[in-house]
């Protein structure tokens, strides 16, 4: 078997501004430690995947800054997408530049920004559900049994069990992000998993159900070249240019009767928002999370973070502080979702521009 | 009558930590304002002090800047303390170097860092105290009306008035900061006034009173040049290492019979804390008080203060958010004085000095 990692790292977040901008988005922070988030998810795989069978898609501009969080990956296996066209295409294309590595290669699709742990166990799911996806012909994707009844994360409902005592079981239905009342019944029912966006499938599997659910994708991949790097600039243009923009859930997935999904052992966040920084390990007595240089004096529940300069706190609970080069950002910690608010706000203050 | 202002600017506040450090405190920050409090303090004169009759006592390290921030201040006029020894000694000097002015010469004594308006009143309130002290050969205190039971402050207070209807009253008694039972006594009962540090009177008056309850001080002053300047700095040395350091309160004002206390017409803030930047004039809408760059999304009753750089703030109440070139500090507003604790855990922590 010989496992191959599609990293997908073209996201331009917001949530974590103001130390996401547009040049720096989420999954080149440090925000779970001194590496970017990118970084991080390719160390984790160290052990099962060779830094040779790590291939990363991202935005052509960001390109540059993710080979570089990338050590180790070929310089040709990381593409610039010229636009951004959701998931499946690129997945489509992995899987065309994948397919003749040999009947036992499989593909494991990541993403590039969330937290998982610890990574043995997750090394050891991806290795398993390789074993079913390449033995049964199918895509797996892992949901993660809810801790909380989360309203922003998609679900998928899990039915029978492809083997009494199996975590692999046959897919119900994907869910959209619920409504709290919605997700408190997925989060108490046993059947509702959140959906990690990971996916394991043979190239093969996944070119096939393209061409079966989204034939306007599959119809361009023969005018691609067999592998990627010099010369296909070009082609690479053209791909994306034509290509629909549409996520592998709804291409795909929700379409697909070769879906299964694995209950995960794992922890996982998709680090949504700064009030993620908040892990286990990282909640002090008081209930607050440092990283970086603060001195909080009497303060409860309070998540400082600072990439340079002191952050002093007085006094205060249940507050997001971060300090960055040139904005300070405090918020309700319950709130950090609007975060985006802010970025609204500036982008109608020409003045402002530079803090964007 | 002529009047020269004295001025004391040789505090050290840590009060207004990040922003003030040792050297450079709040009466050389634009904390009301684009420029620093002491220079503010000299324009609310113009009009009724000439420049040439300001001035200015700080410490040693501190007299080139306070000379920047003092334009038109002659430069011999800004006295560089070697060592602080509290209100009396100075004011015994300056009374010693100005005794000659002339029979209708009068000292007014002025605090650098505090918040008074509006000017127009202030300036009258100060010549018709300055009438009154020439006339009556007094020392004349200011008292502010409370507003609230502050036990910030110490109060003053107030006997008989000098007329009826006159402003001018004798001094009962000098009251230390009190208790908040005290504190809303005092606010209440008509007689208890703030003690503004404010004091108008002849030179040879304070001399007068300095030989017969300070004699301590008043023997030094014989041995002192009678103009400051050149060649002084030797005698200058001498008369600070050996004053006493004791407030021009405790030494004079206490045990004095020539006394009096002024209702003041004009508003008066000590500027204790950050918390003083919500002035009438400030306060915003929704209670919120903005200096320097900021976006407060939903946020109510917050003071955001930025030397540099953006502040944002979501969802968040009652706070002080101020962003300096090294630090941000967020307070709880009615917390405002605890700022000091995290200078004493700064002075604690050797890695962390350059916040100080």
């Amino acid at each position: 078997m010989r496992l191959c990692a599609v990293i997908l790292a073209g996201g331009r977040g917001e949530r974590f501004w103001p130390l996401s901008r547009r040049s720096r988005p989420k999954q080149l922070l440090p925000l779970l430690g001194d590496r970017p988030m990118l970084t991080l998810t390719i160390d984790r795989l160290d052990g099962l995947i060779a830094r040779e069978d790590v291939w990363i898609f991202t935005a052509r501009d960001l390109a540059p800054q993710v080979l570089e969080a990338a050590p180790g990956v070929p310089a040709a296996q990381v593409i610039g997408e010229p636009v951004g066209k959701n998931t499946a295409p690129a997945l489509a294309l992995a899987a065309w530049w994948l397919k003749d590595l040999g009947k036992d290669a499989v593909m494991v699709v990541l993403p590039s920004d969330h937290r998982v742990e610890p990574a043995q166990r997750f090394r050891e799911d991806l290795e398993r559900a390789a074993g079913v996806a390449l033995e049964r012909g199918a895509i797996v994707t892992f949901g993660i049994p809810p801790t909380r009844p989360e309203t922003g994360y998609g679900y998928i409902e899990a039915g029978g069990a492809i083997a009494p005592g199996s975590p692999f079981h046959a897919v119900s239905a994907f869910r959209e992000k619920p409504d709290l009342a919605t997700a408190a019944r997925y989060a108490a029912d046993g059947k509702h998993l959140w959906n990690a966006g990971i996916f394991v499938f043979p190239p093969d599997v996944l070119l096939e159900e393209m061409r079966a659910h989204c034939p306007d994708i599959a119809a361009l991949l023969p005018g691609m070249p067999l592998r990627p790097g010099e010369g296909s600039s070009a082609a690479l243009e053209r791909f994306y240019g034509a290509a629909p923009a549409i996520s592998i859930d709804y291409a795909v997935m929700e379409r697909s009767k070769r879906a299964l999904v694995a209950r995960a052992d794992f922890a996982w966040d998709d680090m949504g928002s700064w009030a993620s920084l908040a892990t286990e390990d990282s909640v002090g007595p008081d209930g607050n999370v440092v990283r970086g240089t603060a001195i909080l004096h009497d303060c409860k529940d309070v998540i400082a973070f600072s990439d340079g300069g002191l952050v002093a706190g007085v006094g205060v609970e249940n507050l997001v502080i971060v300090r960055t080069r040139g904005v300070t950002l405090v918020c309700r910690r319950d709130r950090a979702q609007e975060v985006r608010a802010i970025v609204e706000r500036l982008k109608e203050r020409k003045d402002l521009d530079g803090y964007l």
